[in-house]
């Protein structure tokens, strides 16, 4: 987390402590914070404040978003689309609804990842009630033509004079990418704090005014009863801040990542034999690589690194303290032995070019180590 | 927020700022921090470490409790029971699955708040899966017999031969009353972080083993499929570190409250005429306050307080804001202009003597004021 949105919280553990649905001053102290956060956020996606609801983080408000619009919609029609490579948040949201009755049209997308929005078009029929694809993708950095996708539903709903949501999880776009949800022409569009130096345990879910929805989350009908609970004013507040200075600095962040990344890419492919780079070589996120190395298995490779002091991952972080290939890779037409080998690397804004150089030639001699190990391919157990 | 709770927090924002799930050194710092914090507000509620689920909060816990184990149930019964009194977080669980076809009984209580037990056990039906009745009301104190309640739930389950899940919703109950859930002999209890000097947004559920239950937030699998999310690790030891002081604490705060809050008890019987006690006079939480005065709204009382830099609400913090008559009230038998016009004190841990001298001093003056005022009785506008 960024020092400067810790330094925007703080005064809202100790000293502005109140609930902000008290009607007392300490109440409306916490109040007033939380309607300049709004304000913060719904200036970064061009929306206006009422538009935005806080939640508890991404996770919350793809549930949320998927269910809530399918719900509030489920007397026109059952039917909802998403993309196979969705995070589990959306792909399990989908799952609950199918078990409740709904169908579910999982879009498969092509070698890169990408979500064609012709197919997009296809797959809606007269039940249709909730698109959701996801603006970038979290284990392979591709972007979707969310702009696109959302231009071929609004046509189809028009063609089929019928209400359908369109949703966005931009959970990996925050920072990188333009939030614009007008541009983007989305009616809901997810958000988690802790992906843009924001606090962890606290998310965004814009409603475009107008749109159905349910709550997932309800009580005393905060949040104009599209999310009950006390108000985590420290963290709404550490959100907003973190966003703002996400957006003001994403060109300089986006344009030192893409250089990095661009540069392990690079040396990855001239120096690793035998290694896939996973996703698109272009419409992918500036903080993003991903690389599968045949014969490889992922889980040594990340220990070696840790050992270096690199963190790295393989899949989803959600997932990846298991063996369980990534349902990412399966997607993009993996076997399931390749899926459970990747590796990607995350980099961010405090990332130089003195440790590419390290992470390198760590990489580099991991894979040579292992690949020699006569006993690494063919002994996973799952 | 208590000071040693922010200071237990603040290496969890910058330094130790790993997601709980990744394999690296930097995430498995969080894993421990996480794996600490459960720990310790387990042996505070007498459980195992596992049957702790970290949530959102107060609201998020109860809607999952009830939604979560009514639904993993689904196939014995559609009957929840509760009470007239909850919170709206229970309430309003009840009625998203009385909208999904349940019934749900919502029992009455008597002249003081009280569920009474045996009523409980009559409502038990063949088709009964969830009670859920809170330990102490958030409005007027008043303290359930719980582990009475569980008896009899435990009872009538056993006659019918069928599993029932109880659930109480223990927010205002932390730091004030004992929380082993041994002794409650209740299967779920949810608390919420900022009701005992934690940070606001996080709360935890107590899920007792073997208890079905079907997560209301799922996605990458999180605190063992019972809740998924990146994990708020900085609120998560915030709340740990919160509850085990509470309880530690509990005792001499308790006792510190009580006095006070007799006192007031006392003093506002004695020299505001006409006012009713609300709640009952002992089976009540130490820190609760709740008056009713005859002819006086409450909304002018709480403005008048304000004024003089005291805080002090009507009905609950969420709904104060609205001029709607307390839910809670009308369940005592209190007409709606009664029930709208209450004053609730809450006492903390750094309240005493010297405050409610002052606090007194106003409260008479002002309702004397206010009950002077020719207009004031009759003109609510609702
Ligand atoms: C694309 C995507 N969606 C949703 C989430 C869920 O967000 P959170 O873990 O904050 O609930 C994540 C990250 O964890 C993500 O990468
Ligand atoms: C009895 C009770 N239950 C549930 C809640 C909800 O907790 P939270 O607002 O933290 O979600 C509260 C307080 O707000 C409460 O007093």
């Amino acid at each position: 987390m960024d020092q400067r949105v810790l330094e925007a919280m703080l005064p809202y553990f100790t000293q502005l402590y109140g609930n902000a649905s008290s009607v007392h001053t300490v109440g409306q102290e916490a109040r007033y914070a939380l309607d300049g956060a709004r304000e913060r956020v719904a200036r970064v996606l061009n929306c206006r404040n009422r538009e935005i609801v806080f939640t508890s983080g991404g996770t919350e408000s793809d549930n949320a978003a998927i269910q809530g619009a399918a719900t509030a919609l489920e007397e026109t029609g059952r039917h909802v689309i998403t993309a196979s490579t969705e995070h589990h948040a959306v792909l399990h949201a989908c799952q609950v609804l199918e078990n409740r009755g709904w169908e579910v049209t999982y879009l498969p997308v092509d070698d890169f990842g990408q979500v064609d929005p012709q197919q997009v078009y296809n797959a809606i029929t007269n039940e249709t009630t909730v698109v959701s694809v996801m603006y970038a993708n979290n284990e392979i950095g591709t972007i979707n033509p969310i702009a696109d996708i959302s231009a071929a539903v609004k046509t189809r709903a028009a063609e089929f004079n019928r209400t359908i949501v369109m949703h966005t999880d931009a959970v990996q776009a925050a920072g990188y990418l333009d939030l614009d949800v007008r541009k983007l022409g989305v009616d809901m569009l997810t958000l988690s704090g802790h992906k843009f130096y924001g606090p962890k345990g606290v998310g965004v879910l814009f409603i475009r005014r107008g749109v159905p929805f349910l709550p997932l989350i309800t009580g005393g009908g905060q949040e104009r009863e599209r999310r009950s609970g006390t108000e985590n004013v420290a963290g709404i507040v550490g959100l907003a801040v973190a966003l703002e200075l996400a957006d003001s600095e994403r060109d300089a962040i986006g344009a030192r990542c893409l250089a990095l990344r661009d540069r392990i890419i690079a040396e990855i492919s001239r120096r690793i034999p035998n290694c896939v780079l996973n996703g698109h070589p272009t419409e992918r996120l500036p903080n993003n690589v991903n690389f599968s190395f045949a014969g490889v298995e992922g889980e040594p490779v990340l220990l070696g690194l840790d050992l270096q002091g690199i963190a790295a991952s393989s899949g989803s972080a959600c997932s990846s303290g298991s063996l369980e290939p990534s349902h990412v890779l399966l997607a993009l037409g993996q076997t399931a032995d390749v899926a459970r080998g990747s590796l990607r690397i995350t980099l961010g804004k405090d990332n130089n070019d003195s440790q590419v150089d390290r992470l390198m030639d760590v990489l580099v001699g991991l894979v040579d180590d292992l690949r020699a190990l006569p006993t690494l391919s063919g002994t996973a157990n799952d």
